[in-house]
């Protein structure tokens, strides 16, 4: 009973960015339940305005990485997840982009409860469009995040927050 | 070692959007281990753009349940929880906005595991102005969601989600 929401708040608290990965591949059951864990995030009115990218070829990936400068990473990562906003399916774009967080988030506590890392890139939006051409995407699609992953071939290091007292307020 | 994925991937997939709750009050320390573990998302360059307020004062509450035509939801919660984003600490709209959502997201799978339900309120943003006047936040604070959580006194529907095969590519 109380274990569950140990466990839980463990993985949260535990997770960290890997940016390290042993070379070895994933297998696609495993890839597919991570994105599945994804899709379980909340969106509003339930609109699930997410699509999903998995790169495991070399060449593609070799291109992906020359849209950013964390080439090293994208390279060194055995899968990369492309994180997408569907336009087409969008309601509301800040609530929209808000459930690609959860989405995100949700994946990434299921890595890290596999024992797998990764690391959540963003820097590589400001190539988006490159991106896109890359990923053969449609034209409703936006790139929202890349999600290296892989087995983990570094230890993290500790997390740092600000003081909870600094962002909580009860009235 | 199995169990931990385990956990996490039943409490992400059977969190549920709760409407009903119990008149029983949550304790402090609970409320605050729950906003703690919002803070333990990941945010670009851990700029960490979230701040919280709860509100148990059931005057404040009501004049809140005032803003969005789930009164009745916020009105019967006994404790909701403001989301804000912190523009003093924004770098990037997108990439904060997506790390709200991964905060909130942590907050509503702790309530899940903890036996405590929550829903999301989104539709509430549309009177943002007046929820921040009423809840006397600075003024680059910028209101996110409302969480509005309880012990549950309903049992949630299934949830119902696209096929995998519909939102996923390998290449």
């Amino acid at each position: 009973m109380g274990e569950k929401k140990d466990i839980v708040m463990d993985v949260i608290k535990t997770r960290r960015s890997i940016r390290r990965f042993e070379d070895r591949m994933i297998d696609d059951e495993t890839i597919k339940k991570i994105v599945e864990m994804g899709t379980w995030a909340p969106s509003g009115l339930n609109n699930q305005p997410w699509s999903f990218v998995v790169i495991k070829d070399r060449d593609v990936k070799e291109k992906l990485s020359q849209q950013t400068k964390y080439a090293h990473i994208i390279r060194n990562a055995p899968v990369c997840i492309a994180v997408f906003l569907d336009k087409s399916r969008s309601y509301n774009r800040t609530k929209d982009v808000q459930a690609i967080g959860a989405c995100i988030q949700n994946m990434l506590l299921t890595i890290h409860a596999m024992g797998l890392g990764a690391v959540w890139l963003g820097e590589i939006l400001n190539r988006r469009e490159e991106v896109e051409k890359i990923l053969k995407v449609p034209k409703d699609f936006e790139l929202m995040a890349v999600i290296a992953l892989g087995y983990p071939a570094e230890s993290p290091g500790r997390g740092s927050r600000r003081p909870l007292d600094d962002v909580l307020t009860f009235i």
